[in-house]
């Protein structure tokens, strides 16, 4: 095997570097610190301004920032397994991590994106893709739960996902790792022309529930990132491209070979009448859809057996290329709706595409060829402008409510404000390191807020105290407000932040909801009042519906379980207060604890392994008797004849 | 099942709304806000001045904070999976969390400590201890890893654990649930003096090898908190005791029965002489012990098989009760090592023991008779002062450099500071809400750093933004230099800090490991340049040997893998900087990803389901051509006869 040297990555490389020397240049100190530090300042007592929700990135997660603080309020599980609260252990939710694969107990969540209306960000729901085995998930802003995950078919890397449309009509995903589609064994090295990219619109009906109206078969490049259009380019998805070279191998070389890529502009309106006219065909697919239904408080899994597969080629006017230097990144859509920005991330400019000049090239066929059928437009006539040498590394840009745009540059590190129409750079700030996307409140709908932007950096080293080999990555909270740019604090995320979304907090915080109605409890085998506890066995599985309240179990004492039995123990927390949840938790358990909020029920497993008498107990310290909230069950041998029974406070009941 | 109500439980609630309407005297404004700003905020490049270990609780892990700025700096997994960089997941890390049980995936982690010489904190490692399936954790502080975990056999709720002696000469564990020692199948309700409860002493080597030393077979009590001895009381442990009353259910009621429990003081220096000199007997065990091998990056996983019993009762001056009230929590010991406090819960007063007296008692046969052969020191022989009418609930008690105590109130929700010899308090400040634990860095030692005190609040409610049902505990960080304790600041924490340890920087970030030696790697499978990179085939197991490096994997195409086959892909990171990981994921793994840190090797396993062409790539941003780090691995249906290649920029080798 030969080496390679990649001048790119060795240029990336000094880059950081050099970054890693501005450290100095970071702080604040005298005055400038005094007054940041009050900027950031919350005092106890009082909330933070805004919600930020950034991603988990490899934790597979979605948390949770209040601003300006960076101080994380909450770290919400969606595609791993999170041992904390038993999501993805406990029966009820062990399901919304099932895919055609099976159960897959992590992800790598990218790009969250909170629902809107007429073109405003809204807080109803916020959507999260996941790239490794492609997925998007729908997340609650009044329970800040997961509600339903999708698997999407025949992609592979989701990546260009979840963003949505004006008014929340569809979520897209893209697929950022072409394949044969459908799937089949072939060699790798015939890829080029044998792959496809398939693109998925997934409809959003007004209660949050998806469903995946049609995937558009395109050609196998990788799709990287997209961005919905809005007022006039309403109607149109614009995705970045990258490795148009098609590739097989070694892609940090060989998919930098072609010195543009493209966006490709999709007119999904054009496409959703095609469809509903009965354009398409169905073709079959394997995917599985999870929705965690509140009213059983229980997965629901289906497994589905076909998509819509819609060929652009058989739909004029359906999709364009519009060419754009350099393996862009991030494919950015300004508030009007007017600019499409393409981030080349090997070009030191950027590019801006003009959706107006697009629809007047489209009219007036101003092509350039076309790949694999779909036309491509010659680059002049789409283009509105250049932000000529901004920066090496252009990522990805965010726009603030007085005209200008931020962009991020990872190579040289730093972030760049300019002017739209322009195009001329205004502030630049350096970022501790290497920043990949940034994030401004509402920089992705009509109404963006300019008064804090957040940096996502990518290198860590020396920005916080050391933690060994492995860091946290690190955010940077700057306020742009004034003309230039004011870096307030640092602040460690958890997991990697790929991406971010932010919405003022009045805009959720009074619809958070607090406790669930034990009213409302249907959950098959919940016990809503002490009378309704009880012990049932079938053949060896032993049902046990328990509940929890300040401070005891009931039952708390339990006989008549044996070696080979399989436990679900489960258990309704009948506390009606806010913030009184109770915990469970037995010993020797092959899962999780389970932790549960008030008017909930929730259910593990145990297969108790050896005779004796063992003890469960509450594990959320939730009054001055927590250390007393506990039981005991007597587990007997295989074959024992212990008779069954359950009770509190020495009142037994048997059968 | 007769309905009971508890006038403590309806007491403790009553408190705890009362203390939320208190909220808008938590905040700050104007001149005061300011200076609480500053005194938090650590400028950007800026380090924290302290590291702060809060135990996660039910999380399972441990988290790294920096004060005063209150920001997570790492979450680092102990007891449970954590699918964020594979722990527990990965085929090194998965046997860590290996038990008598079989795999358990969660722990409910209490109280960190660090680990001491000559009764101050040293900075090597940190203990933690899982209280539902017993296990002690020794985490580094160089690494910032677990690196070995022990369980502990006969015992059940491993709650007054992990302290250490003042040279980490032993770190202890205590039964909570008391439980038949050994366990056998019996009638709950026949459980007083029936059941027992032992006390573990782990013997801890020079590099922190844990091993069991002896265990006492002590009554059946709840064993709750314990801490070391120190100055002239090193070579004792005190535990203090609950449910003394033996009760099986309902213990919320049945176990706050007696007016006094006990704290338990164990001569340990005299136990372990009796013990070296041939003392006690070996009894049957079961015990899981994992030990993280640096050298092969692998855990090495023991079961053993027995355990040294000692019974107190033949040790004469071995162990004797201190009568303290009520429903003692937590057991402090000053930094002179003279006082030992007992925070009854259950009582207003707070019980200041005195260990000469202690002695003076035992010398002069000041007994109450004795609890199962142990005897009982007179109450008033032992009694150093009362803290008369200090709040309600008090839970533990930590001290300053100033011959100051802090004591928590659960009940009344505030924090207490009181004069040591003069049992006078000085200050109270309200904790918002009803507070657990607190914090001083090296609180428990003989050195306390009387700058900053944390409480570890159990009720959140209103103190940040709404996040649905479930929200994240609280801390409150207090400046406590002055005469009066300041509230500088409020945060929150991931998971249930239960417990915290704090200690100044530089005792070590001078020390952290920032990359692993790739010249050290003895992975088995370690591929430590691209030309050692391959598959080897055996059987239906495939071995892949893979290198990543900025930005590519070597090999990035593979070729002969099957349907059926188990694909082990062990992948090592050949970086050689500072903070420059690279993730491994594939499509459709039954587990999480990679997180590989530079120099390391990590193993991940793929039984790939369908044939086709299927991704995989580098999860964590890692240069400007990340974007381009993947490869493909093509899967043949079962039964063809695809030969097997690897290869990198299509130069291919096949065996």
């Amino acid at each position: 095997m030969k080496t390679i040297t990649n001048f790119i990555a060795v240029f990336a490389l000094a880059a950081i570097f050099t970054s890693c020397n501005q450290n100095d240049e970071g702080g604040k100190s005298g005055a400038m610190a005094s007054s940041a530090a009050e900027k950031v300042y919350v005092s106890p007592g009082e909330h933070d301004e805004y919600y930020a929700f950034l991603s988990g990135g490899y934790s597979g997660n979605l948390t949770v920032y209040g601003l300006p603080s960076g101080r994380m309020l909450k770290e919400i599980p969606v595609f791993s397994q999170f041992p904390t609260n038993g999501y993805g252990y406990s029966e009820e939710t062990k399901d919304m991590l099932k895919t055609s694969f099976g159960m897959v107990p992590w992800g790598d969540s990218h790009h969250p994106d909170i629902s809107q209306t007429n073109g405003e960000i809204d807080g109803r729901w916020i959507f999260i893709n996941e790239n490794n085995t492609p997925r998007i998930a729908r997340i609650s802003l009044e329970t800040f739960e997961t509600e339903e995950i999708i698997e999407i078919p025949h992609s592979a890397g989701n990546h260009s996902s979840s963003y949505v449309t004006e008014n929340t009509e569809y979520v897209v995903a893209g697929t950022r790792f072409s394949v044969p589609y459908p799937q089949k064994d072939m060699p790798i090295d015939e890829m080029k022309g044998n792959f496809r990219g398939p693109l998925t619109f997934i409809a959003v009906g007004d209660d949050g529930h998806m469903e995946i109206d049609f995937q558009i078969d395109m050609p196998g490049f990788n799709y990287d990132l997209s961005h919905p259009g809005r007022g006039e380019s309403h109607g149109w998805f614009f995705f970045t491209t990258y490795n148009t070279e098609e590739s097989h191998t070694m892609q940090e070389v060989n998919a930098s070979q072609n010195d543009k890529d493209f966006i490709a502009a999709v007119n999904w309106k054009k496409i959703s009448e095609y469809v509903e006219n009965g354009g398409g065909e169905t073709m079959d697919a394997e995917y599985v859809h999870n929705v965690f239904d509140h009213d059983t408080q229980t997965t629901i899994s289906t497994t589905k057996n076909e998509v819509l597969r819609v060929d652009p080629r058989d739909i004029p006017g359906a999709v364009y290329f519009m060419p754009t230097p350099k393996s862009p990144h991030g494919c950015d859509v300004d508030p009007s709706g007017e600019y499409i920005i393409g981030n080349g991330k090997l070009s030191s400019d950027l590019t801006v595409h003009s959706f107006s000049k697009m629809l007047d090239a489209i009219e007036n066929e101003e092509f350039d060829g076309d790949a694999y059928g779909i036309p491509v437009l010659n680059f002049e006539s789409t283009l509105a402008g250049t932000v000529k040498e901004a920066g090496l590394g252009p990522l990805h840009t965010e726009f603030d409510d007085k005209g200008n745009a931020y962009t991020t540059f990872f190579i040289s590190s730093e972030v760049v404000k300019w002017k739209l129409d322009t195009w001329e750079v205004v502030d630049r700030q350096p970022s501790y390191y290497s920043v990949g996307h940034l994030m401004i409140s509402g920089g992705n709908s009509r109404k963006p807020d300019g008064k804090y932007m957040i940096s996502l950096n990518k290198i860590t080293k020396d920005r916080y105290l050391p933690t060994g080999p492995e860091l946290e990555h690190s955010a940077q909270l700057f306020d742009i407000s004034g003309d230039k740019m004011e870096l307030l604090l640092d602040f460690p995320t958890h997991g990697e932040p790929h991406y971010a979304a932010a919405i003022k907090a009045d805009k959720i915080k009074e619809n958070s909801k607090k406790i669930y109605r034990l009213d409302e409890n249907n959950h098959k085998y919940a016990a809503v009042n002490e009378s309704e506890t009880k012990m049932v066995r079938e053949g060896n599985e032993v049902h046990v519906y328990m509940t929890t309240v300040r401070s005891h179990f009931a039952p708390d004492n339990l006989e008549g379980i044996h070696v080979g039995d399989k436990v679900y123990f489960h258990v309704t927390n009948l506390e009606q207060d806010f913030d009184v949840p109770h915990g469970f938790a037995v010993i020797g358990a092959n899962t999780s604890e389970l932790l549960i909020m008030p008017g909930q029920t929730k259910t593990i497993t145990w297969e108790p392994k050896k005779p004796g008498v063992w003890p469960f107990y509450c594990t959320d310290f939730c009054s001055a008797l927590h250390q007393e909230m506990q039981g005991y069950i007597r587990v007997s041998a295989e074959g024992a004849n212990t008779p069954m029974k359950w009770g509190l406070d020495d009142e037994y009941t048997s059968n």
